[in-house]
């Protein structure tokens, strides 16, 4: 099996850490018991220095020995495909785990990140409030029904899901108990403490 | 082969009309050369009449036989499988196009909607307009060195980014010569003009 390598930088501020995306990689990769390394380019000029790599200038990015991948949602995808526990090995499985990844990035995120982004430059109650609220109380109501959004199991559609619901400010919006029980349970996942572990590790070690 | 239907509103008004997301799997299908219906869902009360389909209210949905995807994305990749019209059958051009996808969807429409939803509340010169500004840059950069996204060629990713980007008042936020040669360009495709043309019929028969 070729060689998986998940690209972060090397530092971040106190913020991000324990949220940076390439927890995500590094989360389905210990779900999975995929071996991978991880490697770092540098904080300083990031939206430019490994353009070639990443459009966008952003992390993570994964390689799996000459194909390289960017957007965590599409390495996700990628990595999904090399094992059952990421994702049911059947077509309607696999389509509804693909769904539900999209959904939580397009649906949910969508308006998670554009949010926060508002509430952060100081608008906390600004023009997306009631969109997120809507978009949350939708998701409540499917939480309240079932444990897991994929074939009553595990995916990594949950994995996302938890990763996009799991930040601060989303969390202490509004009043949500089934969500709120669903982000903690798939968050006391054994890969999940693996992961978030290992990123607050490495950012520890580069100060 | 199973039928394909396309579901989507029975009615819309003005603004979005030539916009719904139905438009993406539409052309899909038309690019492939795949056989499918269209049907439609009350446009009234539709944040909750349709949830048994697609649980945030929205259109499309697409059935494949027995199967049911929500989400454009998603549907967008379920069709994408079924010819390499649009997408490469190797699996790094797969790959590479989903990632492509993705990025659409979670580096590019992430900001264009809460952007232009923000301007539409009556704030055009939002928080989100720097963020706005970067992310399209950066898409320019890409647009000036080559003519497609993924493998020299079209393929879905392309469908999608340009849906993504035609948006009025994206198009004409900043000056962006190589993104405005790659819209005009993609959206002369037949298929496209077809799927439009045919979006608008239904809403204007539904008059």
């Amino acid at each position: 099996m070729n060689e998986l390598i998940i690209w972060t930088l090397d530092w971040v501020p106190e913020g991000p850490r324990g949220f940076v995306r390439d927890l995500r990689l590094r989360w389905a990769c210990e779900e999975a018991e995929l071996p991978y390394r991880v490697q770092t380019v540098p904080f300083g000029d990031r939206e430019t220095n490994h353009l070639a790599q990443q459009p966008f200038g952003q992390v993570p990015f994964l390689s799996d020995g000459e194909l390289q991948i960017f957007e965590s949602g599409a390495g996700l995808l990628h990595l999904a495909h090399k094992s059952d526990k990421l994702m049911p090995a059947d077509p309607v499985g696999e389509a509804h785990t693909q769904q539900w990844v999209i959904a939580a990035l397009n649906s949910i995120e969508i308006v998670t990140v554009p949010w926060w982004f508002l509430k952060v430059s100081g608008d906390e109650d600004n023009a997306l409030s009631e969109w997120l609220d809507t978009r949350l109380q939708q998701l409540e109501s499917i939480l309240k029904q079932r444990d897991w959004l994929v074939a009553d199991r595990f995916t990594v559609a949950d994995l996302l899901m938890v990763d996009v619901l799991r930040v601060g400010d989303i969390r202490s919006f509004g009043n949500r108990p089934a969500t709120e029980d669903y982000v903690m349970r798939v968050s006391e996942r054994p890969a999940f403490k693996k992961a978030y572990a290992d990123q607050m590790a490495l950012y520890m070690g580069a100060e």
